[in-house]
């Protein structure tokens, strides 16, 4: 595991010191990636080989942060081959706490103990909370969340029964925000906000490098990727960046794909305006919760990443994301979370429009176990326990 | 992958030929195992090696029925060591449908498809029926599927989503039984009930499989198993036969320990009094519900696999469940199914009666996601969404 060289910030590009857990960078407030001396991981890295490298996302520890993982099996998820077309499933649903959050949230809460911190808290559109509870609870930290009073009840549930402190608040992520921004200082929580800390991005990253492996260190000809906070896709392009840099893989990069409800688009919106940033989405909703995120941190660095690997952004309506959500279950046995269903919808729509051709190698993420959502998807398909 | 070469009856020991998909025994309705050419495995087959086995439980392929798979990446689940004891959690909440009926559903429904079956039907306490479901839905195949009403509302779910036809039942799981009993041969469903079939056992049979290679080829000291229809218990044991037929493992076997729920432990009361089957067990009750099993199946294997093993079979009230379901929780960051955590509450009382000692390398089944059961931990919690 390499030692952390310096955080260099996306924006300005400037170097801060790792002495201590940074938030954003003191001098823009723009995200910080962790950098490494990539010669000296070339050194003496190498790929991850099926003998030795553990089952989990730590089979990348050559560059990861040299830190006491704390683990709870996250990552090395599969993917799953679609019966009807050449698409892998990017199974995330089989991670600790049913969701992707778990590789950013063992990553980050890893580095939190290494750092002393003793109090963490975020606000969450649902599955962020279950994976900080549950690593905090591993971790011995306490963990102070805030969630949206309407997500998934699965979601209130884990925060409750890891032991953690969970608000629900009448409102949206960016309402929950507001809070963690009113109280954190007094309190004494650090912050680890989706990208507002550099080390959730880096447990992120794995996915970017196990799609690599597990296409036998190739790239797939498009990724299709959720987006909320977009940490995945950030994480996956940084990935790709090292990758490169190492040797580990070569050829031309996937179309990243950012997909988005109609009910919250502000990245959808954005790309189509060809803006550099996005503005916020009043009025957001939609039942994949994990895409109610009205204004992405990161969303100067989403629009540059669909840029340069000539993908793009869509949004999907409600009926859309529930038709492909059954359309998924019923004929290939995947329950989708409603936030995979909208790349899935995507999926179809970018062949339908002929973005996308037919025999591409495509790659889409199910970000969470559908079995999650069981309130939302009971919900919108009006199924109800019989009496 | 071996043929069949014939299914040897459990109880009588005769032979029947794999010409059709056969229920139980023709001449004493005993359970039925498959039955290999073992020297000829033994010639051609090797244990698997990380570098080219499969990701799943098909990395035994060597050593399962010659079959196209209907696979949605079961098995090869994480076995995660515990923080405070020597355990290792065998964490099955990490497969299609979040738990360990997966594995005997992929194997079965792939012999079903093998044999030209096009309807199923089982009764199931929940989680049976979800992965029932997944897998017919992949496969094309009609599944009718009968549970108790008050199942936890996510197997009733995924029932509804995958497509299957699905019938509440108000009883338990020997309800369900009767129902299908009645039904299937007017209807032409093929009933593939726990052990009333087969392959089931090949499927959960991995499970023995993986905890030996996940242990480098050796043998823990004891397995807890959450007992309601005992399948698990009764693969894994044969599993050792094989192994060790095979040269893959030797020493002395685990203590198998059978753990039941108070309200509902007739493995319990049979062990207790020295019997060779158990009784029905009237009033079946217990948060942990895929343990609303009143009167096992093979109930007459799983007395006799205890007692070869040196194991026992104990049984733990819904307090001392929920207790140790919490202390999982809060101290590792595991959230447990309720039957895995009345292995966990298992743990600690034969710790503290002098069963097993604090040393003792122990493997205990967390069978399902916890996730999987919301309302009714959340019923047991008397938690509900603040208003």
């Amino acid at each position: 595991m390499p030692v952390v060289s310096f955080f260099e910030c996306s924006r300005c590009h400037q170097h801060v010191q790792p002495d201590k857990y940074h938030t954003v960078c003191p001098a823009c407030a723009g995200v910080l990636y962790v950098r490494y001396d990539m010669d000296e991981v070339k050194r003496t890295a190498s790929r991850p080989n099926g003998v030795d490298a553990p089952q989990s996302m730590w089979r990348y520890a050559d560059v990861l942060p040299k830190v006491d993982p704390v683990t709870l099996g996250e990552g090395w998820t599969p993917l799953l081959q679609s019966r009807r077309y050449p698409i892998f499933i990017k199974e995330e649903a089989m991670n600790p706490t049913g969701s992707f959050k778990a590789r950013g949230m063992s990553m980050a809460v890893s580095m939190a103990r290494f750092y002393g911190v003793k109090k963490l808290t975020a606000p969450s559109a649902g599955n962020a909370a279950g994976a900080l509870a549950a690593y905090c609870a591993a971790a011995g930290i306490e963990a102070n969340i805030f969630m949206p009073k309407d997500v998934p009840f699965a979601n209130y549930l884990e925060g409750v029964v890891y032991g953690s402190n969970v608000t629900l608040v009448d409102g949206i992520i960016s309402d929950c925000a507001r809070i963690v921004n009113e109280r954190k200082d007094k309190e004494g929580w650090f912050d680890i906000t989706t990208l507002k800390e550099p080390f959730r991005v880096e447990g992120k990253k794995t996915m970017g490098y196990e799609v690599v492996e597990q296409l036998g260190w190739s790239y797939p000809d498009a990724i299709f990727y959720p987006t909320g906070g977009g940490v995945g896709l950030i994480g996956m392009w940084k990935a790709f960046d090292e990758m490169e840099k190492l040797g580990w893989v070569s050829g031309k990069r996937p179309k990243m794909i950012a997909v988005q409800a109609s009910g919250c688009a502000p990245m959808s919106r954005a790309w189509k305006e060809g803006a550099d940033v996005s503005q916020f989405y009043d009025n957001a909703t939609t039942f994949a919760s994990g895409l109610r995120v009205p204004k992405p941190y990161g969303d100067y660095i989403i629009l540059d990443i669909l840029r340069k690997s000539e993908g793009t952004c869509v949004d999907l309506s409600e009926e859309e994301i529930l038709a492909s959500l059954l359309d998924w279950s019923r004929n290939e046995g995947i329950l989708l979370c409603p936030e995979g269903a909208v790349a899935t919808a995507a999926y179809d729509k970018l062949i339908a429009d002929g973005f996308l051709k037919s025999t591409d190698s495509v790659v889409i993420f199910n970000t969470g176990a559908g079995l999650k959502y069981t309130d939302m998807i009971a919900d919108v398909m009006k199924v109800s326990r019989p009496k």
